[in-house]
């Protein structure tokens, strides 16, 4: 792939299938790209020679040498354009024409073959079915849109173009800058990945913004946007949060869903700040794109208005934020400063008769306190409080530390000036002193993505090629399970199991028994047989002398329950003294999107009724496979509480980790259930276990 | 209580302390009040003859009569023109002047003064602290604030006056129209539950709103607003709802902050909508004012834009809202007149070249369905969408229905125009889907609470006397609590506990054993021991026959743990089979603002780590006894969940409601702690119990 800067920044632009046809789309393109754009414009049509004033020309060979081409041309012209495209040699393309994948099979295969075309000629693709790109660095507006974006420093991708559409026509009202804008279509080429990438490279992207109704390559994501986000934020609002809204938005792209529970952990996982709703989305933008990013969560709150500041109060207890504690020095100052009746505490209240130099002393004390991280100013309109002159001490004071400060000034005209003057100085302003609140948590949650510890998965010593193998068993099953008789997968991983085996004779059962101290567990061996227990497939606390029988009583009864199962054996296993021990449930899920989700909880209705557990994204390191655990709102079992014995956790995160570089190491694996892996105070050792293979990917 | 209609109504008023100094607050309300108020405006001043062209009088007795004082003297003058009120016959004031409770000791001592005058003479007071009142029927804004209100169906409290002229400067900006604002002050003498009840009965008034602190008296308040939010919603912010919010209320009005747990379920109990910001207080009110209440939850997308219907589906996923199924006649109508690419399933993608008419015709046809309960019209711009055409054509489908329809047409200035006329019509429209979906939220929150079942609390036939003669106990105890001893408390209230009692000496413990069928168990009865467990003063599975020998060694480990406890003696109880049966914990916490707050969760780690537990304010009925244990995440438990047998709900139900009513014929108990209450196949029994009363109380 070349370079994607040039596609925001070319010298020329090609319009392939210019028209000057009213209405038309090729018109508008041209029309807008005609206005403000710097770079040379050339229209190509066979059947025109001039098209809205420029020299149009009837194909790419025979136009000047362009840096980017617009196609609009019919959708069965597509494919020969860009073949024309490459063969020309340029590199980078917009495909705004419509038909392919979101029109069903017969667009699903012209795409695939846009995309071999793309990959012939290394061509960066745009679309199909797109918007266009904007670039407000070289007043580029390559799309066919009535609004054209501002220059700013928000770079905004967008998988639906009417989101484009309506929100600029809004950001412009507001006065919120663009650097690019993508409409990314169908992404059959460049997609969200891509872009994430390019953004993070330019030094003017100030923040990176989405709409998204799905992410391609889960884990290639992941792992881009987090380089990313080590100097660059990203806010996305991922659609189909909802079952509902998961359902609308694969009716609306033909996306195949992956599980909303992968996406957010996955985008967490990312550093992504997630939005719910386009307010969200520019509340965070606003906040992320103008102010440094603060030292800490600490808030300071500085009103004219008592209840607004306890609603503010209210705001950052919300959130990710704290009330900051004043230093005695500080509270002091404010003491001298303010009147008597002000509340010199968090949140400062200087008063209905507080001019805007009051809101400066006091906003100046606040800032410099070293226990605060960042301000909120909070006014209501009085008589002797001018809005103008507040706006200009807020940024002269702001001006004077290094910490973000973001602004509720409520009202509603008296608001509007004063509010130009702050978002100058890139200070954000809310008529709702909530929203200011989360405009700045949204910059705390970015202060965390990059404070956050980046510790890179373990590779533990494994026997790699003997689990290989176990799971090639699966190719002369029925099924495409493994069950207890395959504990060995988890051994040549390191995860701890008791002792036994799945022995095929009465005889092999008692001399493995012999072997094991104290009585053992016998469980029937089926891939056929989920439910051991339910057909008494399973007994306790057999003594040795018992086992053969044991095994003959096991298999009648499994025979006589399915007599076309396909039973391996009996396993013999030791018997564990489970007091003192908590049962936990450890698997992994393959989602379309991310990859394998791990999972994990507390056992029985911890997670069946309580639905108590945390899932990442493999593979982890070690802080995420920790946090797995703390995520778990029953941890605190695990961690000893109610007289417990505390759990060896170290040994649950260790189980954790040696199973996420199982399911990385082997793509094949599609599910794995360890229900239970029983965490004691020494060890964690799973006890049963179920795979899902897929058996043509081994 | 003299008619509060009359406070909104006035034909005349008088302005006492009136003055034409500028900057004064008693010349910017007689300028306010003199401007397009009809009624008589008087000024009151004995060193003035007129305030700005206003004859201006003494005093009150030598002034015309009027029906409302507004109060602008100084703090040490208030209470004698108060008495001057009384003398004159006035009966509603309104008491500007600050420095009462919100300023220490002293000015409390005024304030509680303040209130014996206004019984005296049965005065409606406002405030003091307050800025004032406005009625736009009247023209009459009798406030000292910088804006005023325009007229409309929102009457609207708020206990903070900057939060009014803050709300009231944007509101206007909006055309957000009120009827009556009433700024509360320090809500001496009237107060939430005295507006609510008169905006009830006003038929003008469409939806109250208010921004509150705190509720001065729960009970009462509930019972009010029950009754009004049959016929008029209510929606509020209560700020302090965070801990470092609470913390900020208190230091601001010197309210004593009631838990917020007990003000999320008293305001539900009463049927009010919570908002938690001012965004979503008039993002509700706009919804509730205009817009005729749904007959279902289920709602309709119309759209022209797949991205943003997404959004718009997925707020509807995070509501009390459900996507609406359409009848094969709507997916045929629609299949009818849509284009090919069109999306007739709901969301209802009508596509990007979709003009005004193709909107009416599809919202028609969704709105004419009948699982269709409301409609949410999304819009991005476009080439061939004239928003002002759209506006029109929504306002007339929907005039055709009688059924609830929001907007949200995306953009900036395009959409202010066409915005009005929706205004107009009674339809709010807004910039982002997720808000409009939530302002139709709110309408179905409204409509459940029309629809709650509102079964009065049952009264059980109970031993009152009895019940209190064991509660005078305390009276002769060290503490204030009552313990095992006093089970006989709840069985004089119906609940049943095991058979058993507290006795006093070995012998009387072998007899009563005797007389029990099978082993008893046998605690330490001391009011002064907390943990009977830890200290070895529980035995179990005791034999008649070493009864006596166990109680002469429960005493025995008492006196030796704690020599000066009181010990009662040695309670003898059945011993029950606890297999099949789930711990529970039934508990009662008196709250300073809402009285009786009951408490349901089960027992062990639901409540200690997880935290399962519901309340209620007593006293409650049966549907609300049920939510009690509905509510609770781990309720599956008791329903028989994982094979356990399932419990006799109906038992816990009726012991819920039986506690309900013990609490709320004795508000001497501060706190009752049943646990376990022991739910079994067929009933529910206390096994320990706690109680503690305030003796000065009995």
């Amino acid at each position: 792939m070349g370079r994607l800067s040039e596609l925001f920044e070319p010298d020329s632009v090609a319009v392939v299938g210019a028209t000057d046809r009213e209405g038309a789309v090729g018109r508008a393109i041209l029309e807008n790209l005609s206005t403000g754009f710097a770079g040379e414009v050339v229209p190509v049509n066979p059947n025109r020679e001039t098209v809205l004033g420029h020299e149009c020309y009837p194909d790419l060979e025979r136009a000047p040498a362009v840096d980017l081409a617009v196609v609009v041309v019919p959708p069965p012209v597509v494919l020969e354009t860009l073949r024309e495209i490459g063969e020309t040699g340029i590199e980078n393309v917009v495909v705004i024409t419509a038909g392919f994948s979101e029109t069903g099979s017969e667009g699903a295969r012209r795409e695939r073959e846009l995309r071999e075309i793309a990959e012939e000629y290394d061509l960066n693709v745009v679309g199909p079915n797109s918007l266009g790109i904007m670039s407000t660095a070289v007043g580029m507006n390559a799309t066919f849109g009535p609004e054209r974006a501002i220059e700013g420093g928000i770079s905004f991708m967008s998988q639906s173009g009417a989101f484009i559409t309506a929100v600029l026509d809004w950001a412009n009202d507001q006065e919120i800058g663009f650097r690019d804008v993508v409409s990314l279509g169908n992404k059959s080429v460049l997609a969200e990945t891509d872009f994430v990438r390019q953004w993070g490279e330019d030094p003017e992207t100030e923040v990176i913004i989405g709409y998204l109704e799905d992410i391609d390559e889960g884990a290639e994501f992941i792992r881009a946007s987090r380089d990313v986000t080590d100097d660059t934020p990203i806010v996305l609002v991922k659609s189909g949060r909802t079952d509902a809204g998961a359902h609308a938005a694969s009716s609306h792209t033909g996306a195949i869903a992956g599980s909303e529970r992968a996406y957010e952990t996955g985008l967490e996982q990312a550093g992504v700040v997630r939005a719910r709703s386009v307010q969200e989305l520019f509340d965070y933008a606003r906040a992320l794109s103008g102010l440094p990013v603060p030292e800490s969560e600490s808030v300071a709150v500085v009103t004219n208005a008592g209840g607004p500041g306890v609603l503010t109060t209210d705001a950052v207890g919300d959130s990710t934020l704290e009330m900051a504690s004043f230093t005695e020095e500080t509270l002091e100052g404010l003491s001298e400063s303010l009147p008597e009746e002000a509340n010199v505490y968090n949140p400062v209240d200087i008063i209905g008769d507080a001019d805007a130099d009051r809101f400066a002393e006091a906003l100046d004390t606040a800032l410099a306190d070293p226990n605060v991280g960042s301000a909120v100013v909070v006014s209501a309109p009085t008589a002797v409080l001018a809005y103008e002159d507040l706006a200009e001490v807020v940024v002269e004071t702001r001006d004077r530390h290094e910490k973000p400060v973001v602004t509720a000034m409520m009202g509603g005209q008296r608001a509007r000036a004063p509010e130009a003057t702050l978002r100058e100085s890139g200070i954000p302003n809310y008529f709702d002193p909530a929203r200011a609140v989360s405009g700045l948590d949204a910059l705390a949650r970015y202060r965390d993505v990059r404070r956050r510890s980046r510790d890179d998965p373990a590779t533990f010593d494994v026997d790699r090629e003997r689990a290989r193998r176990i799971l090639e068993r699966t190719k002369s099953r029925s099924g495409n399970q493994l069950g207890i008789e395959s504990m060995d997968l988890l051994e040549a991983y390191g995860i701890p199991t008791p002792e036994g085996a799945v022995v095929d004779d009465p005889e092999s059962a008692r001399e493995l028994a012999e072997s094991i101290d104290g009585d053992v567990v016998m469980k029937i061996a089926s891939p056929d047989i989920a439910h051991k227990s339910d057909i008494g497939g399973v007994k306790v606390d057999v003594p040795d002398a018992e086992v053969a029988d044991a095994y003959e009583d096991l298999i009648a009864r499994a025979r006589n329950y399915q007599p076309d199962a396909q039973i391996l054996g009996v396993q013999v296993q030791e018997s564990l003294d489970l007091d003192g021990s908590t049962e936990t449930i450890l698997g992994m899920n393959r989602d379309p999107q991310f990859g394998p989700l791990l999972l994990f909880g507390l056992g029985g209705i911890f997670v069946e009724i309580l639905e108590d557990t945390s899932v990442r994204v493999a593979p982890i390191g070690e802080t995420e496979a920790r946090d797995m655990i703390d995520d778990v709102k029953a941890s605190p079992l695990l961690a000893g509480a109610r007289g417990r014995e505390p759990a060896n956790t170290d040994a649950v995160v260790e189980a954790i980790q040696r199973l996420s570089q199982l399911v990385t190491d082997f793509p094949a694996i599609l599910e794995v259930d360890i229900n239970p892996l029983v965490a004691g105070p020494d060890d964690a050792r799973a006890i049963d276990l179920v795979v899902t293979v897929d058996t043509e990917e081994l």
